[in-house]
């Protein structure tokens, strides 16, 4: 199929699809899972053949190691998660049908607004096949249809995880192109310009894929491009904290995109504190790339300057790149700031807007620091790695979204959901506007709230 | 100021405000109030000078008249609703500080959802130069920098209206910059690309402004291109609820985007509803644009064909464009479908997604279309004039949105905001998330839902 016909049968889908039930959708995910089961031996047979092709890749140095480990769906307990990840999804609440604003606005004239699915997304990933299944749970439990793209080396993977998928949605009320995939950039290119379909764009994976999309589509795009994220050490910070959160920020996973890349140090800090931070780093081979005062401190403290690491680990940093780079490896910048409102000024304009993260006793600093840090999350003596949708308790992760508007921070279900009004008339004539407003004959709206749980008749069919 | 420049000043400007407090806000409400009071015979003046060169452009036939009309700030009650507009803006519950998740996620580890300001409004409108006050007073009370941009004709009053605003801002611990004002398309252009200092545009205006804009800009934007409704006569219709309906959506005011220009028919609707319709509208003056088959119906019912405007007003309807024009205007389009299904995909296929109604006694039809029929409202007996802020009861409009994200249907100030994550530990070493997990020395999340009418600390600044 063209890309504009694939975009138009998602849409026919999508539409087809809101008078499904939520039961039927739970029902559709089960079948996903046993087609899954059943074709397991195809599955893995198709996967084999891309892990051998991708092996050569990198025994020829065109592709790296760590993408192998990814794309190998029989690695570990890989396929018995993938398979429980579809019953955790199915087990969610329905994000459907939850009322957020509910007024009688007149005798029988009840308004409700009520969460409803968005349409048709579009989701790009890179080599992990297993996203292809995540993905359809996701877009199939929250009642949106989905077009997928994954990594080219995981083609024959995704080709036969869709067809799965498919031939259980055959056996559904839901219509097979609920979920389609699409294998190509050019497809990618045309169907990121078809925003009379397409509703919403995910992509998940490099910076590069992302700041490609963001900078391609007028669709609009949920995710993030950089995890820039930083931890302040303000003047007060309590030494065991500074060096638990500042550790465990950095490098629990440094190649995340909730690590911290970034420290900055009041410059009213003890310097017993900076040092004993920069000695536990560098004791887990972390390198520092500080600013002058930070490296001065460092070098004139003989229990540092003379660790064997000191001078592979403690380096200058590059005032023009290492504060705007997103490491994704154990390297940390370190950057000195004379006030509160310098390190918030600082993380405002340097970090990505991801998480940031202040260690401190003053109730006052946390305070204006989570209150004028303009970012999706903003910690208290907390490692930025809590940044996540698992952790936070949504149950999944859609994605991480540095954007303004509709969802920001780790997505859960809910990020994949708008709302609509419905507004019904009890009245024995109808409801007409010519009768309210004021002088003679009018009548004054009522504005009366509603219980906020009452489903309007209108969704009995959820 | 060069656009770049009015950008950062706007950023700068939101980012020093996110500690202002609520009551800050509603005072620099009050001092804005009193600078247009005072300032009020110069801002006349400004607009008499506007509206003079707009009256010779009339009198040229380069202008039409209603734009005249638009202009000018004396007629009737104008200058005391903008004033009363920023009162009753200031009246309205603070949007910021809402919690809407809250979550323990470990003992003295508390995560909070709480709303906050976007950043940076790029707001686009054309004649009506009281919308820089009531914009900026939306602006303000929710906590967003605005950039504003009204039509050329009417610059000496946005500027003078501009003016006394920054002179307000300058007593307050807002920066006068939090409101800027800017005059030509090309800083349009420029500031359309400046997606790292603007984060949402709202045009408000023609058709042709709100496609341009959204053409032409990465920056999120909030609002609607066309306002392209439906109302459908199911096969219960009411005879009353259908004349009541169709006539208050088609003429309370045709030039709305909440106007009807689409009517469709059922196919099995007792004939005598429908010229019964048509009748009414005709003599409203209404021009009725019909199918074959409801043309038929009228043309073989003397009672309607005996009427002397049936030759005028009623003719056949051009397929190709009659059903996906928005008229603003006594115009109507007829369409006669064969069941409830069709009419839902001729809704979804043609309307603009913005509001669309059903008048039927069938419970199983009302809910039906309102769970799939894919627009912003959808209403069963009631009028599409309902679709409006005010008359939902959210005591202003920030403008009615086509969108699928954020925000839909008619915005309140509730638009206007997003919300950022708060996490805080209270834990006497600070949280870090490698002790969480399974395994010797690790522990679970507890996730425990906190009341969420609690306010974080963090937030106590609000």
């Amino acid at each position: 199929m063209e890309p504009i016909d694939i975009a138009k049968a998602s849409k026919e889908a999508f539409e087809a699809s809101q008078a499904v039930r939520h039961n039927e959708r739970v029902d559709a995910l089960s079948k996903i899972k046993d087609a899954l089961r059943h074709n397991k031996a195809t599955i893995l047979e198709a996967n084999k053949l891309d892990v051998q092709a991708a092996a050569e890749e990198v025994n020829a140095g065109r592709l790296s190691a760590p993408l192998l480990k990814r794309l190998d769906l029989t690695r570990s307990d890989k396929w018995d998660s993938m398979l429980q990840g579809i019953s955790d999804v199915a087990a969610l609440p329905d994000p459907n049908g939850k009322v957020s604003y509910a007024s009688e606005l007149d005798d029988g004239l009840r308004l409700h607004r009520v969460s409803c699915p968005i349409g048709v997304l579009l989701v790009i990933f890179e080599s992990r096949p297993e996203v292809v299944v995540n993905i359809a749970a996701l877009a199939i439990k929250s009642g949106n249809a989905a077009i997928l793209k994954g990594g080219k080396e995981s083609l024959k993977t995704t080709t036969a995880l869709s067809d799965a998928i498919r031939s259980a949605l055959s056996q559904t009320s839901l219509d097979k192109n609920y979920i389609q995939t699409v294998h190509s950039r050019g497809e990618i290119s045309s169907l990121l310009e078809l925003d009379k379909y397409i509703d919403l764009v995910i992509p998940r994976g490099s910076n590069a894929l992302v700041s490609s999309i963001q900078q391609n589509s007028r669709i609009p795009v949920m995710g993030h491009a950089d995890g820039l994220c930083t931890v302040f050490l303000d003047a007060t910070a309590n030494k065991e904290k500074a060096i638990r959160v500042v550790l465990d920020s950095k490098i629990d996973y440094p190649a995340a995109c909730n690590a911290a890349e970034i420290l900055l140090l009041h410059t009213d800090l003890p310097k017993e504190i900076w040092t004993s931070v920069a000695t536990a780093l560098l004791s887990h081979g972390v390198q520092l790339r500080c600013d002058a005062p930070s490296l001065a401190l460092l070098a004139s403290d003989p229990s540092v300057a003379s660790l064997p690491t000191f001078s592979t680990h403690v380096l200058e940093a590059n005032p023009s790149s290492d504060f705007t780079t997103e490491f994704l490896d154990t390297i940390l910048a370190v950057h000195t700031t004379p006030s509160l409102s310098s390190a918030v000024s600082f993380i405002n304009s340097h970090s990505s807007h991801h998480t940031d993260s202040i260690v401190t006793e003053s109730e006052s600093s946390a305070s204006i620091f989570c209150r004028t840090v303009d970012s999706a999350g903003t910690f208290v003596n907390a490692s930025t790695r809590f940044a996540d949708g698992f952790r936070y308790g949504f149950g999944t992760e859609v994605g991480i979204s540095t954007g303004r508007i509709h969802a920001r921070g780790p997505v859960g279900l809910e990020g994949l959901v708008i709302y609509k009004y419905v507004l019904r008339s009890e009245g024995s004539a109808g409801h007409i506007v010519s009768e309210f407003g004021v002088g003679e004959g009018k009548r004054a709206f009522k504005h009366a709230p509603l219980g906020s749980d009452s489903i309007p008749a209108g969704f009995d069919i959820v």
